[in-house]
């Protein structure tokens, strides 16, 4: 059977384009003992893919270049070797970006039929698993504290700044563009939305936190981590979750440094890695789970339809295309 | 009786000069119910008071213009209107910059006759317990790890390094000049010095800190700091304790931004007051005196003589004068 798939090209310089991307025509391999055979239904493209497309390690290998690349995505279970799926069963896991993947079984989990398939992409999946432990873990939100997202529009984002709300924060979004900031506001009910390319960033969070900052949830980095700083409280937290505004940079990423501010106000910075909460996973699962059935937690996504827009929707994310979740359609159910 | 006393007589603009103090003669007045009249011996200068010279409101108010400056002291109680105190008991606590104060004897204690009277306001003192908390409640170091030092010769950096060898480290420390580096060496046993002064200090880190850095106690911060993090390791820890560096510096603190490393890393950065720490006080000059007791933790200090050079000795602290602890001694037991 033939099989399309999306290999690295070469390494980007900057910001992803086209040409870093080949798409190639294979065959589909037989399934081994172990092993299952999965119509790609749904593409995950994730800011994170981008440090993997450099030579460097970061959290995670790089890929190689002419290797095909992986991310999270939904399938349909078409021919299984294993006990764990039998065919029609609708799966998750990292799949290659191929039309039809053949791989482990133990790597995939079955999305539950009660909830819409694309949430285990995204609020009921690994972004909003990112947000609740980054959040809750990390940030440890108090009722009336006051919780900055940065890319709150985005996969991640639009999760954090809904668990704050639950948990009784006023919460400031900065995300780029009206549309963006009035989905926030209207829909997602935050406090306040900056616009972080209109106009004074600084002026602007002056504004939204009179009472300065407890939390700051990082997806962003750069000039809008820098115009917070000044306004971190005593014994704030600092999520750093993502840096996407350096993702395509490759010199030293030069700016306010923040030492000073976390020694003046005993506050704390930490990063972290979805994955170190993998022991967790199903704990989190659950409660976003209650929160989503309860109407308090919404999944916010952006469909591109088909598999040749793969590496556009990932591009995009880059420009800001994406409002919530971007994933790719590949096929109907 | 005769009293003299050194207050603030202007705001310091960059580096600390002479005309920054004012000398003042005054009386001594008489205590009052509950409060005792103190001989000062010992004033305890701190590159912290730098900050308490500007307007700005950092982690304890500002110094007035005009206001006697206070800081750590030991003194010998001369008349006591305190039940807690008799005429010739050592005392120590924060004193006012004078050769007799008249003080609450609430903000007193006794210093242990049993210990070197200066070692109270060292590694038994406050420096000493910052190194404490600071390197094992935020630090965490476990044994075989490296730990990084900055300001490796100063009061608290003299601690660190030596606690982070009792808990069986690889220490690195970074200081000014061969002879505090030697001293360190030779001295406190520290696996590698840096000279921060000689050379390219990134080169020099990568060679003395070959498996990376898990834990950093930043004395320093700028661009020591900006060396540093290249080299953290999966988990690190970064202890903000001070930025002697940018203290004298009125501008943005421009230069590497840690998020990048903090979140490829998992990493996490913390800033600290030792007054956060005060209900522990007790167990950590518990342990410190049994380590100084065996031999195994020693005091480091400067001492430069007469009250009148208590200014010279808080300048100096900035052009890196002191080894240890620099105290100025004001009077004979």
């Amino acid at each position: 059977m033939q099989n399309k798939e999306i290999r690295l090209a070469r390494r980007p310089t900057g910001m992803p384009t086209y040409d870093d991307f080949a798409f190639v025509e294979t065959e589909v391999p037989e399934p081994r003992e172990g092993e299952v055979l999965v119509r790609t239904l749904y593409i995950s493209v994730d800011p994170y893919l981008r440090s993997r497309m450099r030579a460097r390690r970061s959290y995670v290998p790089p890929f190689e270049v002419n290797e095909v690349i992986s991310s999270g995505g939904i399938g349909e279970i078409v021919e299984s070797r294993s006990p764990a799926f039998k065919p029609g069963d609708i799966v998750t896991g990292m799949l290659g970006w191929r039309l039809y993947n053949v791989t482990k079984a133990a790597g995939l989990t079955k999305v539950d039929p009660r909830i819409p398939v694309t949430a285990a992409l995204g609020v009921l999946g690994m972004p909003g698993l990112t947000a609740y432990f980054g959040l809750l873990d990390i940030g440890q939100p108090k009722a009336g504290e006051t919780v900055l997202v940065s890319g709150a529009a985005g996969a991640v984002g639009v999760a954090v700044c809904q668990i704050a709300k639950i948990k009784g924060c006023r919460v400031v979004g900065i995300a780029g563009g009206e549309e963006k900031n009035r989905y926030i506001c209207d829909k997602l009910g935050v406090d306040a939305a900056i616009d972080y390319k209109a106009g004074d960033i600084s002026v602007a969070l002056r504004e939204a936190c009179p009472n300065g900052i407890d939390v700051y949830f990082d997806n962003v980095g750069g000039e809008v981590s820098d115009a917070a700083l000044p306004l971190i409280r005593q014994g704030a937290r600092i999520i750093i979750c993502g840096q996407i505004s350096i993702y395509n940079v490759d010199a030293p990423d030069i700016g306010l440094r923040p030492q000073p501010y976390l020694l003046v106000n005993r506050a704390m910075m930490k990063g972290f890695i979805i994955t170190d909460y993998m022991a967790r996973f199903a704990d989190g699962v659950r409660e976003l789970s209650q929160w989503f059935a309860e109407g308090k937690l919404k999944n916010v996504e952006t469909i591109v339809e088909g598999f040749e827009n793969t590496p556009k929707a990932f591009i995009g994310l880059f420009t800001g295309e994406n409002l919530g979740k971007q994933i790719v359609k590949v096929a109907a159910k």
